[in-house]
């Protein structure tokens, strides 16, 4: 009988289907080795964190997030950036996932991170992530980090990831954060 | 006739209606000088950010919330710290603020910030918050800086800030503001 | 009688002479406008900063700094990244003028700065810088923002600047801070 | 044959005789369990960073240094704040001992740090510290957190820590330090 897969939980900050970000959560499925298994999570049905809400009447959007990160042996986050720093629905996501106080899905969670978009490749938003991934204590792969810069040029039309130092890069995330998970 | 009392915007980072972040507007309420109003805005309707929905079906949530920026002559928030950064539900908040591309409700607007948490009163979340105004090009007071630490000590039952030093700077603040907006 | 020209001090984060930081400096003079001059700082002979030395024997190297940079009506910053962040003898420089308390040179002063590194072109540096252009009340140009990426590609063997995207972003910073100085 | 002591070199980023941050190195050495020994390292013979020095005349001081960091067990930082960063002394240290490009002693380093300063406790420069740590791929400690803040307030007249709470931080963070190294 073979072994399970490593079961990694991929999160787009990007609700767009056309987006670049989800493009390189598609990139490392395609990429990842055979004893991986990376699925995307949708998100589309997360409300806006409310502490009233937390108390009065926790989303269904929440706890199925919640439980799906509990099952998964790792995250992979693809990483956009707005204006700065962390996309709102990124961060928002995080938060219900954080809540309530001493119930966090993150704590202690293998966790991996990329990100694609302008000239920086979404730099900024990422160091804002990694204050957040420590403030919550997920252990995060610290090497490669991976800034696919000018978006633009580097998908096809079909959102392939046609740069293939970027291909390289992804597929030795997926492995960095297989073998933080596998201990 | 009198002339017109400068409009100041206040948006407050959480949605929980106890919130002490709230409070403190409630506070540069009761503190602001005769020639100012300061109103806070309800964004409880704001939809999470999608760039499907930017072009497809503009939320009219965020029409209503950029046509109130754009008439207010500054914007002041209370900036809450979830997880070390920003919260999700303010930065949704801005990143819609921002959209379409070149359309944005913030640039070059006079703005304000202050907060209130933990041990360091929301300074971490404070400069990343000040990173994104560069971003928007807001032209961002900064002086005095307002982390007002230990929430829960600094205000009674009420909701009322009890705490002279914030108080003083609350009011400091809100002048500061006043003076950049009327240039 | 002509106008005096407007008096640019510009300081290089880095002391090796082969610095291609510096050598944003000497694109930055070459492509200035004609009433704007330019000159380069020497700080070989700064000290570290030492609070029993500030007391006990001030450095003349140190009032030598401040006294230049009082004098200047701007100063233009050519800003490395080492390891992810501003060189320790970049931020000694600005460290000593700013003591002692209360007698600092940065105080409001037009500031502009720009860089060139590894593949985010120091910009992790630069955004340290800004917040530390913070805390000193420096009058900092927001845009543009300089990151020459890739320095070993864009500078021929005698240090010119061959990128002509960044040589006019360049010459537009310079205006900017020449605008910004002018008021 | 009692086993050897955990070996931790402990350093202040302010060279100030009489700095509360080398006051809290002090404690630590007075609050350590039986199984660690901590020694403060003098860094007043280090010089600025210099790419030329480095290639023509390597500095003894430097060598010195990252002979000593290898040969410990951990590293301990007290972490002043000057100008909202890193004092500059402090990350010039730090440049040094990653240098040349390749021989860093810093890499994988069993690595604390805390701090002692105005009213956020020397945060701002912690953070700036930690996005340093990820460059060098220091192995740091993640918790506790340590802001001593009005640092005025927490020390006698012979530097002695008298704030009970900083106190059992301290002893936690060289307990974690100990741990972290031990593996």
């Amino acid at each position: 009988m073979p072994a399970a897969k490593l079961d990694i939980l991929a999160i787009s900050g990007a609700l767009r289907h056309g987006s670049f970000n989800t493009a390189l959560l598609h990139t490392a499925m395609a990429l990842a080795p055979e004893d991986v298994a990376i699925e995307i999570y949708d998100h589309h049905d997360m409300p806006l964190y409310d502490g009233d809400l937390e108390v009065s009447a926790y989303p269904a959007a929440a706890t199925r997030l919640k439980d799906r990160v509990r099952r998964a042996d790792a995250v992979l986050f693809a990483v956009p950036e707005y204006n700065y720093s962390i996309p709102g629905v990124l961060k928002n996501l995080i938060d219900w996932g954080s809540r309530p106080y001493g119930q966090s899905c993150w704590d202690r969670k293998p966790t991996a991170i990329m990100g694609t978009g302008g000239g920086l490749g979404t730099a900024r938003s990422q160091y804002h992530f990694r204050q957040v991934a420590h403030a919550l204590d997920m252990h995060i792969v610290t090497r490669p980090e991976i800034f696919v810069a000018n978006a633009a040029t580097k998908f096809d039309k079909d959102l392939n990831l046609t740069d293939q130092v970027a291909r390289d890069l992804i597929a030795k995330l997926v492995v960095a954060l297989r073998d933080l998970a596998r201990g």
